[in-house]
């Protein structure tokens, strides 16, 4: 039996990148390099002098089948992470799908529809967000109940600022036919995920996105989004890569408190000594008055400040370590691949909301959501239309 | 030439009462009571009791016809403001109505169409909220264009608990016959006020509004709407009556920086040193990199916070002081009569795109709107339908 997964690394970027630096560094207790993987011949290069021992592929069927490897994980365009998930796991190969799991639900529904029948293998997400312990806390919290039934979320996240420079690096940035959209694709899926896993899939979902709004691109560089979820709760989420002073605060207030997360870094909850629903029904007029008046409000909640910090990468080795550890020994994923599909649905709603100018009820027509993306992949006429 | 204007009082509830208070009190250097006007004969004992020598009428017609008032102030339900204004006016004494204005705009629209034929009287409107000095300052620090152009703007405003009980103390409250709405006409009104005079008003508003949702009432006690201004900006109003934790937060992103009010108490400027939009432009990807990975963001801006904080009754007090001094010697007024048919107007923008389903553009058809109130009105059964 292995005690380390060989990690097939499919595309050398950003991410692949630093993959390969924190496995080669051994920052991953149960993991290690099978092999590399690029089409690029300046990254084959970059390889053989950083990683010479490391067996290196340009074709990644190549690679899943050369023995080399256990697992691969999918950092490429986010359009190519479905079809990819599936050739590993047709051949026996553990997947860990980057984030987002595909650019719309019809591709991740086949990815999962396929996992599914492979129940013997891995299929994991990089959702290294959800590894954060402040938002483990957050999760156990609003699970717990510690805040009552949620009557209300907003997330404003424009923590995600990206200049024009950043968009003209590669042609395929910020297009329809190469990304398949903009904040929403790129960035916010994070949060996405962290929304819908803390506090459940909205029902509803209407949206105002404005593409190329402050940048020259085809795709969103702001969204605001209204939610409406199963028990009449709402919710609001804004993101957008134009503000450079980037406000991230999330807020959830339910029957029994209220929790505000400030940069990720703080969460701060409120809990209340009756359910407001009690107080509601039952206080008298004079102690209404005081409150309105701003006293005695002291003895109605109590608070908690919990601060977290963590350093870079900790959340990327985490999730690697939670996928070998599930391919060792069972160990359960903390970002199981088939949640993917909830941040790309979302986003996705939020997308057609747009598209049609009205509420989008989900789950939605996939197959129109594909056939409105694929107008825009056409009228752009860069890339080929998706199937 | 008098000194000191004779104002009449138009209902005793705890608005007029206060205003009462305030005058008999001389907190007013300007302002005296001329009279007191009430239909509830339980105010008029009251009155005897407590302003012996001060002339009762239990008919605002009579009261603007005795010589004893220069000027009158309408606490009364909203649905009357807009003809008290006109009677008063009509006579040649100065009107000061509550907000919000009026209910529906075509009621405001006749008053403020009346109004302007007598330039010569003092038309008010009693946005106390505009007389607190960090909204002063707020105004002021986007009209010199500190931060640039608006880009986006987002209030959380949810400070306005009310228990059952307060919906319960009279038969009107919380109907639309009586009321015509709950917290987008009773208690928002002063923010959407604020946010239309700092932000201006917005091109297309979209709304998530629950009727009775976390109280036993037809009208709302919860508000999300979002807003499109004419330049393409954006913007999220949250309001709601069941948040007894209650958040104040209002957060405006401009090209040159960005502005965030903490509780009516707090206000946080942050001025880049170098616009957004020229930092997009400009940036090499080394710089960029600093700023993602959160190095070296010192000096893209400086910061300024800037805290407030006011006595009760002082805005109430400064608006009177605005409105005499205007009709004594002129002094501009804070809140002219005419500006209150935006807060209305935005309101009932919210009410209409809720009830329709659909975005709503300004200005709206506001018989549309009146007919669409009707028909709650007289689904309600409790109260005559608007004309």
């Amino acid at each position: 039996m292995m005690n380390k997964v060989r990690m097939g690394i499919i595309g050398l970027g950003a991410e692949g990148g630093m993959y390969a630096g924190f496995l080669a560094d051994g920052k991953v207790s149960n993991m290690i390099i099978g092999a590399l993987c690029d089409t690029d011949p300046a990254k084959k290069q970059m390889a053989a002098e950083k990683y010479p021992d490391i067996p290196f592929y340009d074709n990644y069927i190549e690679m899943m089948q050369s023995g080399h490897v256990d697992a691969i994980v999918t950092c490429v365009p986010h359009y190519l992470h479905p079809q990819m998930g599936i050739e590993a796991l047709k051949r026996g190969i553990h997947a860990l799908v980057e984030k987002p799991a595909g650019v719309y639900t019809k591709q991740v529904r086949e990815l999962n529809e396929f996992a599914a029948s492979k129940p013997e293998l891995t299929f994991g997400i990089f959702f290294n967000q959800r590894t954060n312990s402040l938002y483990q806390k957050l999760k156990q919290l609003i699970d717990d109940g510690e805040i009552g039934a949620i009557r209300r979320t907003n997330w404003i996240i424009t923590t995600w600022w990206r200049p024009q420079g950043y968009y003209d690096q590669s042609e395929w940035r910020a297009t329809w036919g190469g990304e398949g959209g903009g904040v929403l694709v790129n960035q916010a899926p994070h949060q996405l995920d962290l929304m819908q896993w803390i506090c459940g899939m909205p029902k509803k979902v209407y949206s105002n996105v404005k593409y190329g709004f402050q940048r020259n691109i085809a795709v969103e560089d702001e969204v605001t989004a209204m939610f409406e979820y199963e028990n009449g709760a709402t919710g609001v989420f804004v993101t957008c890569t134009h503000d450079v002073l980037g406000t991230d605060r999330f807020e959830i207030l339910g029957d029994k408190g209220k929790i505000v997360v400030d940069g990720s870094k703080k969460i701060t909850i409120k809990r209340l000594t009756t359910p407001e629903s009690e107080m509601s029904n039952s206080m008298n007029m004079q102690d209404v008055m005081k409150i309105f008046m701003g006293q005695n409000t002291g003895d109605i909640f109590t608070e908690e400040v919990l601060e977290f910090g963590e350093a870079f990468g900790i959340q990327h080795i985490a999730v690697l370590e939670n996928f070998a550890a599930n391919v060792l020994d069972g160990t359960p994923l903390i970002a199981p691949g088939s949640d993917g599909i909830y941040g790309v649905r979302l986003a996705n709603a939020i997308h057609l909301s747009s598209w049609l100018g009205k509420e989008i009820e989900l789950p939605f027509d996939e197959d129109l959501f594909l056939q409105e993306l694929n107008k825009k992949v056409e009228a752009e006429n860069k890339y080929p239309v998706n199937q």
